[in-house]
């Protein structure tokens, strides 16, 4: 056998096909191509691409039509970034070596123990993107519900730090903070790094997009400043003002949560183990060295008991410390939405609305924001025990927060003013009474089908709290959205929906 | 809001891009069409395609270059067979209702039990491609391992024969055999199937083809006769002649059993409940009331261990009494390949040589087949206890089987030679001895790697069994591939493993 005449005729010429299979590495061969018709490749056959010495996995999608030529091979737009690929440039095709690292998610989903050297390949594995969509979700599906171990969780946590960069600030304490999602509209963030920045910590906040939630923390800064930042151009704004608000999936921390998110996405499975190595992977590598950790309880709350939220703050804050990082947390109350925005264009409006100190900026924001913040500088024995909120408050009151806040967003790139919705619609009671409980899983998926994260204006925007009274026809809320198509959505899904709001009869 | 006219803004054009994307449904539209923009779908979105009142689901892949023309979309060639499209018919997008059936998979990842209406709520879903294969990869690790108790098993079998056809022969008893496979070259299904029909019974014998192995019952018949034929066709097989060897997937039997063994094919994982429903709903959807099941056990075959082979018989044998099939199983000898072949030709090779009664036929493969089909003979009543065999030996001795075998064939749609390979290349011993062991897996991925089941006349001879003598150099077995790539591939796998066929020195 004559290796090198085989290799020559593995040679393809990329064409770039513009198609978006989102973070999936799909690679286009005719079926008539002398590679599929003399190595048996066929349809969802994985293969590995090279070019240049890099290479990748992709599946494989064969094309009976005309729309490659004989001797071209199609990228779809995540493989061709992968391989930072040129049209018409020579690839070369192959079989791909085994996935060693399968064996180890197998031996998961059967129930066994894994240890760091099995999260190690598999976390290399997946940064490499060999792990097509089926074997993550495997992997995801055997580390949900509460299928990991505390050492698991460890060495999983660590297994994502490796395979991506790590920020050395070279000084401590570098202060961190951390919802564990699920209540709308709890936009704290942007206010403790102002806060905590204005009293002098050092905050340099990664923050992600959001899960299955209408808006994350990423969302909803990038409707008040640019967050895709490089590790150097938020060392620089850290290093000018002591805080920032990053997309952590920007820099590339931690890279592979966002491609295990996506597909969580799809899944909408909790999975704890997999939920503190998200966090704290994410943490480790920005070099945070303190952590308050807020996580709201409350029945349509992502943590819906206090004894849920216990058991997850117990492996957060042991797995943080074996990271080298302090952490505490904070159970909250999570039986409504925080503030009146939910949406990220909404929600930022009432970060600004609480920042600038306004008479109507929302109570419940403000109270949040200002606990944790004190937490934080406790912590970082910044202040005695004890005094925290009201350093933190005071922050806010003579503007401190208000002015580090604005100097952040200009490091960022540049203030902006978060955009309004083309379309709303009020949502009027149903009858008179007192508002007694709301469905904080219903308006997320009303804020979804509004738009809500992809269409930054969209969402809600709450005109009641739990306590209030309403007379009927009076407004709710009012769903905002940039399409009538998406009002039309989120409107049907309202109409049959019972409950979103649950009003009691005042006796 | 006029919902009209929303409706007539949905509308697209159909183009047929011929992309073959296995069997998972793809949606192609243009970033820039007034449904992506006005909507807001993104890459990975999965949205409800309708024509002419059928209806799919289909993941989008966002086009962003010019293969589409505004106002049209395409479709993967899954997804275009499954909405019986014709190009450039209007077909409109919508957003999917939730899927309602994933609370399900979810609640049985988190390791509850699930009902039989959750199951027949999944697999109604599933038969109508709603799940991705993301969906699809968690469904399937929730139900790995040992994670469906009896109960649950027995609802997913019920599940999976109700979304199908079933057939109902008219009569009784009906005959079935299956092995659990893992045993490379245990072919005895065409060989039981012949003298069983031989001896005046019904046989409608219907196959899988390969899962993980280099060959199915399926794929090797292929070889020596058509396996795609419709239920019409089979009835018509098995009226005239009394059995037939079909493909399962060929008629709409448990048709979901083959879209869950595509995603275990990528994922490679064991799952007894799986296996069990996979089996069971297959013999129970053709009808069958006698079942014989062949359980090889051996530190490398599917079954490891005598225990495994008794929770997985036990589990068989009380679901199958649940379906109304009498079943029995037999724990048989999975220490070695059975027969010379192991590929879709090689093994068909064995199966004529022992059908023929010849003289170099392999002893290991008939006596299995004759064991097995004795016992079909007597659980079917057709001659007492401990009589079996010597009839289903006398079948093959007096020609009856082999006259049987070739009417069906024929009747089939004509009796073919298998093919030959092109490149042969002979394994040697590295050292005199005696064989003490196989490694089945090993073997198998050998075999696989050579190009088998896809490419048909592939996979590898052996030349030697357990307790043979061999001298250094002389050939222990050998590689047969269609194309000197696949030799080569099977050729570097070999060089780099150890202990395929283990050689003990004699003392």
């Amino acid at each position: 056998m004559n290796r090198e005449l085989l290799d020559t005729e593995h040679v393809l010429h990329l064409k770039r096909l513009g198609i978006n299979t989102s973070q999936e590495a799909v690679i286009y061969m005719r079926e008539d191509c002398a590679i599929c018709r003399s190595e048996g490749f066929a349809a969802h056959a994985r293969v590995k691409v090279e070019l240049n010495g890099r290479s990748i996995i992709a599946t494989i999608n064969v094309v009976t039509s005309a729309f490659l030529s004989p001797g071209e091979a199609g990228l779809s737009e995540a493989a061709f970034h992968l391989l930072r690929g040129s049209e018409g440039e020579r690839i070369t095709i192959h079989h791909p070596s085994p996935l060693n690292s399968l064996s180890a998610v197998r031996s998961k989903v059967y129930g066994n123990q894994l240890n760091q050297t099995q999260f190690s390949a598999i976390a290399k594995d997946i940064a490499k993107g060999r792990y097509s969509d089926i074997h993550l979700s495997a992997f995801l599906t055997g580390c949900a519900g509460e299928n990991l171990n505390r050492a698991e969780i460890v060495a999983l946590t660590r297994s994502m730090i490796d395979v991506g960069d790590r920020i050395d600030w070279g000084r401590s304490p570098i202060v961190d903070k951390h919802c564990v999602g699920g209540l709308p509209g709890n936009r704290t963030t942007p206010i403790i790094v102002a806060i905590a920045a204005a009293c002098g910590l050092t905050m340099p906040k990664t923050s992600s997009r959001a899960i299955t939630s209408p808006a994350g923390t990423a969302d909803a800064m990038e409707t008040l400043a640019p967050v895709e930042l490089s590790i150097d151009a938020m060392r620089k704004v850290v290093e000018n003002e002591g805080g920032c608000v990053v997309w952590g999936g920007g820099v590339n921390l931690s890279p592979i949560d966002d491609i295990l998110i996506r597909i969580e996405r799809v899944l909408d499975l909790d999975s704890e183990g997999q939920l503190v190595a998200s966090v704290l992977s994410k943490k480790a590598a920005a070099g945070s060295t303190h952590l308050v950790l807020d996580l709201p309880v409350g029945p349509s709350a992502k943590v819906r008991s206090s004894k849920a939220a216990r058991s997850l703050s117990d492996h957060l804050i042991a797995v943080a410390e074996c990271l080298g990082i302090k952490a505490t947390a904070m159970l909250t109350d999570g039986l409504q939405p925080v503030g009146a925005g939910i949406g990220p264009a909404l929600e930022a409006q009432d970060v600004l609305s609480v920042l600038k100190n306004e008479q109507d900026a929302p109570v419940d924001l403000h109270k949040r924001a200002v606990t944790l913040a004190g937490e934080i500088l406790e912590l970082a024995s910044k202040v005695p025990s004890g005094q925290g909120v009201q350093m933190a408050h005071s922050a806010i009151v003579d503007g401190g927060a208000w002015n580090k806040f604005q100097a952040i967003c200009d490091a960022q790139g540049g203030m902006k003013t978060p955009p309004h919705a083309s379309q709303t619609f009020p949502i009027e009671a149903s009858r008179s009474g007192r508002i007694s409980a709301f469905d904080n899983r219903l308006l997320s998926r009303i804020a979804k089908l509004s738009g809500a994260p992809g269409a930054p204006a969209a969402g809600l925007k709450l005109h009641k709290k739990i306590g209030d009274s309403v007379s009927k026809g009076e407004p709710l809320y009012t769903i905002h959205a940039e399409t009538p198509g998406e009002i039309n959505y989120a409107l049907e899904f309202v109409r049959s929906s019972s409950d979103v709001i649950v009003i009691e009869e005042i006796r």
